[in-house]
């Protein structure tokens, strides 16, 4: 960490903080510039993160040097991630699609989108069955129900199930059932859930905030990782900006930033991403050519029917031509789908 | 609602849509216009935010025309609501300041601190106890002990308590020593926790989540509303914005803009909406002056050794600064401060 | 256009926005639903969208049911815009590729980076020879003689010049250099600067302002339209959102969305939109398969010598690779390089 | 400035980097931290921003100390600039009001106008004569015109005239009626421009750039000084954010910011950073009530028949309510209204 002192600073000031930094364990490092004093501080950074130093007389500024993330990094563990969920894998030369239905809305739907998406070749289950709404007066999901759908439906193909966890007193139900849990955007900085799913040591699956930076997503995921559970799936599905055409702004830069930053696998949401229709086949063949470990897609048979998110949802027919596409650009890559 | 059909929008499209909304029990009115025709959909516009109109073929966009909110509006009620919590009223011509630490961090700190602020005039002692941090590696909080104190000393000065409440499964702990539930800027979409507060009935202050709309702030009231609990004190505390200068964008004008549409009190907390020590006194000044309710404000006598945020509390000397120039602009807008 | 009443509104207030409208020339159309009044107003909306019609008494909002553009829309024009520049085709199934140093450094410089990128199929040359800095001590270009340098070696090699204007004062000496004239992203909003160009009758290439919607990219673009101008390229280049990771954020969903909004081709520059090398060639490859009609890239052959942007420049020969991967991308998607 | 190595750097590695900084004219300061060689650069930072450093083998990432503005920094003078035009006094103690109509539509529209905001108080007035519009089919101002007209009105008060320039050409021509020459948010990046009106040596007030962060703000203001000028207003007229229900998200935290940063006199301008007139009543008083050091406000008497931006003007009854609570406010922190 470097303290950039003020011009003003008299030496008083310029000692107290070096007396400071070596109370806290650190050796400190004077570099006398032309208009400013600096100290660094040497030791380990982390330990510095919480402390007021910008707070003491005559500091300026306070700048980290290092991330504020370790075990999810690169620094922590070079070659990337590979997943393996019951012999599905994701990361690596390994792309997986997850699909489905936005919301579960009954056992005959689930069926019939099942089949139509593990024919094309997915191999991981989407729905929802406890479903964040902003109003309090939306459908909020069947519940148990729903799971135990997508639990039939998902064996019956040999699929995996991914569902969305809310509540920290839900867990024990939703890993009954789950083969990945889902902590959605809106529950990215949950800090009581993500210890919880941390402890569970099920494969999780972490959306990132409407308004998270990468380096926030980056340590909600180092949350999971510190009590040890290792298997997380990123997964970048749009951020807030000030463009209303789109749902939200889809940040696919994001991928090849966190496979610099991060071994963890990374998937994209173009569904939530955009929230049109139009955009969700081209921006999974661009989510893939950016370098992404896997999609997930919301299908619907009949959107104009959905009881959730119908505006969002691709027809099984589209769906099959995103996963061709896919395919070949995934090959150019010399990666290769799941299936 | 309104349903903007597409220029090449056939007659069987536009009976489809106007035999759909009619299903769902509303009347339509037809409108050909040069370019396009529009559909209105007469009826309780909330019934129809969920269906997937723009679905329906020949549909190009959906445009609501009502707000999603309805019991915290004005249209419901017109009159401000003053909260009144053992006598201290919030909203009206009633400014109620919320101040102390960041964090509980002993019993002698919180002594002082409430002490300097209570002679200065603030009537409720803010403290947190379960602590939202972005590092699993920070200062988490006392816990319940920080629960006791708080409790302790804001009635050795006959003072409120408001504290931050995290998770579902401690409602009933910090209900039992807190006055004030505060649910963070990152659980403003967590529904279930919402939920939860609302069936509670004790007093909630709900702050705006981080890239939450004005629209969105008032859904998440909306929640805890319609569970029967109407005693909601709103707290803008800054957005996102490209701009890193400060640690969020206070968003000022949210104040008038939520005056013009709900009946609930508004406060700003400057102190997070800033992240810097030196906006602080300026910036409540002018949410005073924009026509906020009241402040939530952070004042550490030793900023340099918190435990939290040391960077964003100001002294308790300035706090009375703040004190004495909040109640000269307060009495230019014909209100007064509850002390 | 569609002016949503107030509840309180009174029979006076709706009869006068009538009056008005039909003042203004409109039919008007009623429709009294169960908590609002709504008007709608039939002609043509443009002529409507500077009337302060909320000013009007008894109106709570006014929705425009048009895209404010016409001439750049795909109501105007169905089929996509192929633009031919001495025989280099841009849209519909022909990419193409812009490439070249940041600025025009010396005529060395210039030939050796041309030699590379017609090599890897690049047959369009660019380079600053004017610069828009942000600090008035960086360099800011080699003025005519850059102009001179792009000319010259764009002929030896058969490429056409891309470079960019600033000040209206210049048009006329950079157009007796390029063959495309570039209008920079802080320029979009120089209402002047695109009337200009729109007069000048040279092809011209658009750049989206950082903060500028869609919406706005597209009136930037009817500008140069409104005077004549038809030979429009767009250009995503990242717009500007709170995470400080990539300089921009690459808003590669503009594709799409322009696609279907717009019959003008557009393009993305993954230099700007990211300003890091190592998001270039996956951003590249993502612009093609999100269904782009060309890139723009910055290459340079000793990035830590150049004298502008040298961070987000690329070698040759990893614009060969980036090329490569673009022509088997752009072959899925049934379209080719122009080479 | 501060060159972080990656933690894979090689001894040549480091040494080229001091060997580049040597060459560069400084002198170098080696630190081995834990994890990290960290090399301080020492000399005149300013001369080293433009070079490509983090191009250079095993470099992580440069970090900046100082501040990228020079001239307009509180570095450079301590004490608050006062800028005094015809008698009239901006900054320090002396507060000023700009009003008048958005366009200026006619002659008698503008005597109307300049007489009750005169007698008011106010003693600068603005009006457009050359409108930057979004739609090229707007009304685009009177021109010529309407700069007699501001003259004569202005003289005929004893007022100063302030209105925008748009175009390098139309420099002699404004700067011949105006007293300040105005530069728009969208030409806030327009370096032709700023260097112009740099050289011209007329008060200038330049308007931060609609996504603008106060360090651009402030190296656009350091263009005009760097030409020689130092008569510069800045004005805080809101920034884009991802909420709509204002136009612009009025960040009023800039004046504090502005104020520890930089010497130059700040004012706000509540019509465009709100677009709403309910809005700019309360904003205005925020604005002084942060610290700033003037006004620009938007009147007209009949705001539904103006020609352009009637949403955002207020009647001139309510500017004077308004310049009765600022005289209140400012005097509470002991600064008067220049009239």
């Amino acid at each position: 960490m470097i303290i950039v002192m003020r011009p003003e600073a008299t030496k008083e000031d310029i000692d107290f903080v070096v007396k400071k930094l070596t109370d806290y364990g650190f050796k400190t490092h004077l570099s006398m510039g032309v208009e400013r004093t600096i100290i660094g501080a040497i030791g380990d950074e982390r330990a510095l993160r919480d402390k007021p130093l910008s707070s003491l007389p005559g500091v300026e500024k306070v700048v980290p040097i290092l991330k504020p993330y370790k075990l999810v990094s690169k620094d922590f563990k070079k070659e990337p991630t590979v997943i393996n969920i019951k012999g599905v894998k994701i990361g690596g030369k390994h792309i997986a699609v997850m699909a489905g239905p936005c919301s579960v809305e009954s056992r005959e739907l689930l069926f019939e989108v099942a089949d139509s998406i593990y024919k094309a070749g997915a191999r991981i289950l989407r729905g929802g069955a406890f479903k964040p709404r902003t109003s309090p007066y939306s459908f909020q999901g069947l519940g148990e129900e729903g799971l135990k759908y997508l639990r039939e439906v998902a064996d019956h193909y040999g699929m995996l199930v991914i569902t969305e966890l809310m509540d920290p007193r839900d867990l024990d139900l939703v890993a009954k059932y789950a083969d990945i849990l889902q902590i959605g955007a809106r529950n990215m900085s949950n800090f009581r859930l993500l210890k919880e799913v941390g402890k569970a040591k099920v494969p999780v699956m972490l959306k990132r905030g409407m308004c998270a930076t990468i380096k926030e997503f980056l340590m909600a995921a180092e949350y999971i990782a510190s009590e040890g559970n290792y298997d997380i799936i990123l997964c970048e599905r749009g951020i807030r900006s000030f463009d209303t055409e789109t749902r939200n702004t889809l940040d696919l830069a994001a991928v090849p930033v966190i496979k610099n930053a991060s071994h963890l696998p990374i998937i994209v949401d173009p569904s939530h991403g955009t929230g049109r229709r139009d955009c969700i086949l081209p921006m999974a063949q661009a989510a893939i050519a950016a370098g992404a470990d896997g999609l997930m897609v919301e299908v619907h048979p009949r959107p104009s029917e959905a009881l959730s998110d119908g505006d969002q949802s691709i027809l099984p027919e589209n769906f099959d031509v995103l996963m061709r596409r896919v395919r070949v650009i995934a090959a150019t890559l010399e990666k290769h789908l799941e299936e």
